[in-house]
């Protein structure tokens, strides 16, 4: 049987943390948030939540604790939770990198039962106001398991997540960290770098940008350090840097040489389509670590979990490899 | 004393000249539609609209033709129209690159009054059905003026535009496409770049892209072969994309080195972010070409033309000067 998850708490009510508090709030569970900052607090209060002055004490009696302040103040919130916190308690975080957060935690916190994990919803807005019940509506949520995690808490906090409507990916944390250097560090490497380049050509520019340039630059609305947070000290970005500027490279000398983007768009665009248009069907998922790994590999994630003796599992598979 | 510019002729109804013959009706004038596609030519006189089954007879009346076809259809378009226009007709077009435009006209038309003319309008979506009256309100409209353009036929054709909703941006044809390369070349270059490496590390990617990744390879859904035909040909995409490369092989370098993505974050920030901001303010602009030339070139557009004499135009410019 899987361990009941009644009482949760959040530490951190920004966009993330604040819309969690709402939905498990919603949910049924028991909750209560904190935040290092005195008016989010009060917001939070003032909406009618249970708000401690003190992380330590908010998580005395949680079942689970969601870390969910930026990763600078992960190392801070950890030395405050410790007192708190004993080895029932799971602990989890909302980090987009799931290696640092990882490191630390084995360091402040080794005996701690943790699972990494990483929402992929609404980057783009931030504090508590902005917060949203439904923001994990089927949202992408990397939820890590490492040789040392305890699958049984993988298994309750990823039923927690389905209740939310979100899409539990199972995942070790360096292969999130490898695809999420393609799917969130190359976008935003690349539209801080077209939001500059597209605007250096001087005024005539400023006024014919439009479609294209609006939504290719978006993500550079994001604070620069949120963003630099999601690259830095991912390795397997600069690999993927080096991919996309070689593709580039050909461009450009096919280019200069009279040639045509054609062969570039063509494979952009099919990746793109066939990306929009691939199915998934059901199916159940085996509730050991090398099946949810490697239903998480195969581009999968679980719909639901079934607390019975033995654990049952839904899924969403794709119905087709992706072309190599 | 400008020409009236009632009688319009509009050939090619896909989503730009069906949007125009929509909007040129809606606006009172007298429109004429042509489209080598039969079906849509059907679909357009289904819709209530004057469609003429041959482009001469189209443009035989017409104050002022619009060739809104693809740019590989211009060549045979320009053949079609040469026996039914005449010294008196303003030919204008919708094509995304002014300077091959320019060129066939001058070789297969020389004695035409020409004005190029380039809508930033709705790209994703293609087709008669696709249209919409109010496609160009508020849409960036770039109105080319050349040593041989005839000043008072560009003035006419901006008064129309601007009857649309539209903001006429004078410009050459040279200083357009050196500004297209920034703001069209190059978001689609990266968006299909990104459609495609983003998703090249297998399956996880693939459950995990959301946000950053939609947005910014929303333009590789754009048909390959209209990419192309915006980016291809164009010189200035070459300078500019060895900027882009220079940015992001620095950046590449940073990451590699345990530094930081910050320092182009902080500057792709505050571009994209000067740019929602900026406001503009409207004023007088003369009706002579080097005042025209110099609103657009300073980031201005046209509002509105009154006809007097001497005409009177009103524009918009920005309040402050862009950062170099």
């Amino acid at each position: 049987m899987l361990p009941s998850l009644d009482r949760v708490a959040v530490l951190g009510l920004g966009l993330i943390g604040g819309s969690l508090l709402r939905a498990l709030h919603a949910g049924g569970h028991e909750c209560v948030g904190h935040d290092v900052d005195g008016p989010t607090r009060q917001a939070a209060r003032a909406a009618g939540f249970a708000v401690s002055e003190d992380p330590a004490s908010a998580v005395a009696t949680a079942d689970l604790v969601f870390l969910a302040m930026p990763l600078p103040a992960l190392a801070d919130a950890l030395a405050a939770v410790a007192p708190g916190i004993d080895a029932r308690t799971i602990l989890t975080d909302v980090g987009t990198l799931k290696g640092p957060v990882l490191d630390q935690v084995r360091r402040v916190l080794p005996d701690i039962r943790f699972v990494g994990g990483h929402p992929l919803a609404g980057p783009e807005l931030s504090g508590w106001t902005a917060g949203d019940a439904g923001l994990f509506r089927a949202a992408p949520w990397s939820l890590t398991l490492e040789p040392d995690t305890d699958l049984t808490a993988w298994l309750a906090l990823a039923a927690v997540l389905c209740e939310l409507g979100a899409h539990p990916v199972p995942t070790t944390a360096a292969d999130q960290d490898a695809a999420i250097a393609r799917v969130i560090g190359l976008p935003h490497v690349l539209a801080e770098a077209l939001a500059l380049t597209g605007l250096a050509g001087g005024e005539l520019g400023l006024s014919l940008a439009a479609g294209s340039y609006t939504s290719g630059s978006r993500v550079a609305r994001t604070r620069p350090e949120l963003v630099a947070s999601w690259c830095d000290g991912n390795a397997a970005l600069v690999g993927v840097l080096d991919e996309v500027l070689d593709r580039l490279r050909r461009t450009r000398a096919a280019l200069a040489a009279g040639g045509s983007v054609l062969p570039l768009a063509r494979d952009g665009h099919a990746a793109r389509m066939n990306w929009e248009r691939r199915g998934a069907h059901p199916m159940d998922v085996r509730a050991d670590v090398d099946a949810l790994l490697a239903h998480g590999r195969a581009g999968g994630w679980i719909t639901s979990v079934h607390d019975a003796e033995p654990v049952r599992l839904r899924g969403m598979r794709p119905n087709e490899p992706w072309p190599a």
